[in-house]
């Protein structure tokens, strides 16, 4: 990718893992509601998401967007999803085809998926002997309106990516924490990922070449309930980290 | 089903085929915005579904509802389907949930899925010999806007009832047209759904038991793309046309 990245929520917990990762390796528009506390590399747009005139602007000569931006709040009222993260995602698609833009990637997340993990399954599915897995072919059950919001701006990327010559990856997230997984919470260790993970699964998803994908994001833990096979078989994702790596050690923050 | 069932859209071509056909045989609350011009059975409520207050006074006492409101048009524009069809499904599904409705028929669309006709696929899929099939666990592929707000429709359907006891059913509605199916129209000749079999689809609908299904909604056509199993299944849908069996009489309107 030679034309710059841009990148939406920028100052978020998942741009601030791509920027230290690969924050040297492009060139950047970073865009967010407010401007940064710490330098970012590149370019930095203030704007918000839902302003359609400012989008446009924001995408003049962007070779590929990484969308980040929107309400990141699992708790998030439908109000605020509706309008910055299902609202928002078609305004920023609109303005990438608009402008030619390659490759869209996506910040899905597990919460597009969390009613899966009913009473039945759980706790037996975060275990490392239990055999359930997701892998991005089954449709959508939301554990709340945020996944709501999520599992429709995967289908506003289909619909882009089918209409237009825009390649997309989709990406459920999993559990972002810094250092080391979340302890005592096998859920969260189950869908961990790492901040080297994170920014290596950005790279890919800018690097391969696809045509429109639903991958799952997390490390390569030996508890999981999502599939690694498709982010390896489609964009060569290679985790490096696994949460049982932190069974009993100290916590280091 | 003998509480009073709420249908949304009364006025509209898929609830003149309902109460064409069932009208009789339920205790109804109908519901559009302006008044019909014909007389319908039961009460009828004058109200925009994106008015909550109005939604739940709607919901007062009914045991099921069957909702067709929104915009209807596959060009709609996308400000008209986010409101109407997003958000106006998610307000009427929380009524529901609210007033302890047992069933909620949603009425999606074969837009949903249209982008799966790629050039390379028609119009061989909307001829007989072509075994392409759709079964309703394939992720969306809107062919429009209209189609991408019936998929998030599909997704709150799913949300609402993981999350609370309401039992529902996505029917992707295909071509109703009334007496006779589309002339010199292969694709609305493969996707025809008659008056009479889109009343029997409602009346099981009403009538079965199921949890959560998302079914092709079309009547037993020679040519086809979707597969009738699953509505044959899930709810005991019995198809009594085929139009395959207007090929070559002359137009009867």
């Amino acid at each position: 990718m030679d034309d710059p990245v841009l990148l939406t929520g920028a100052t978020g917990r998942v741009g601030t893992a791509i920027l230290d990762g690969i924050g040297d390796d492009y060139e950047w528009r970073c865009l967010a509601r407010s401007p940064p506390e710490d330098d970012l590399p590149g370019e930095f747009v203030a704007a918000d998401i839902t302003d359609e005139d400012a989008m446009n602007d924001a995408m003049e000569g962007i070779g590929a967007v990484i969308h980040l931006a929107g309400d990141p709040r699992p708790e998030a009222p439908w109000s605020s999803v509706l309008e910055n993260n299902i609202d928002g995602t078609k305004t920023i698609l609109q303005a990438a085809v608009d402008e030619g833009v390659e490759k869209f990637v996506f910040a899905s997340s597990n919460h597009a998926v969390g009613a899966f993990e009913t009473d039945e399954r759980t706790p037996e599915m975060y275990r490392t002997h239990d055999e359930f897995r997701l892998d991005g072919t089954e449709l959508p059950r939301p554990g709340n309106f945020y996944g709501v919001s999520k599992a429709a701006g995967e289908t506003l990327c289909r619909y882009y990516h089918d209409h237009y010559d825009l390649d997309v990856v989709c990406l459920r997230i999993g559990n972002l924490t810094k250092n080391h997984p979340p302890i005592d919470y096998e859920r969260g260790q189950a869908m961990w990922l790492s901040h080297r993970d994170c920014a290596h699964l950005a790279e890919r998803s800018l690097e391969a070449d696809y045509d429109y994908e639903i991958l799952y994001g997390i490390s390569d833990n030996d508890r999981k309930y999502y599939s690694l096979e498709p982010a390896k078989e489609a964009i060569g994702y290679e985790p490096r980290d696994n949460s049982a790596q932190f069974d009993g050690k100290e916590r280091v923050d």
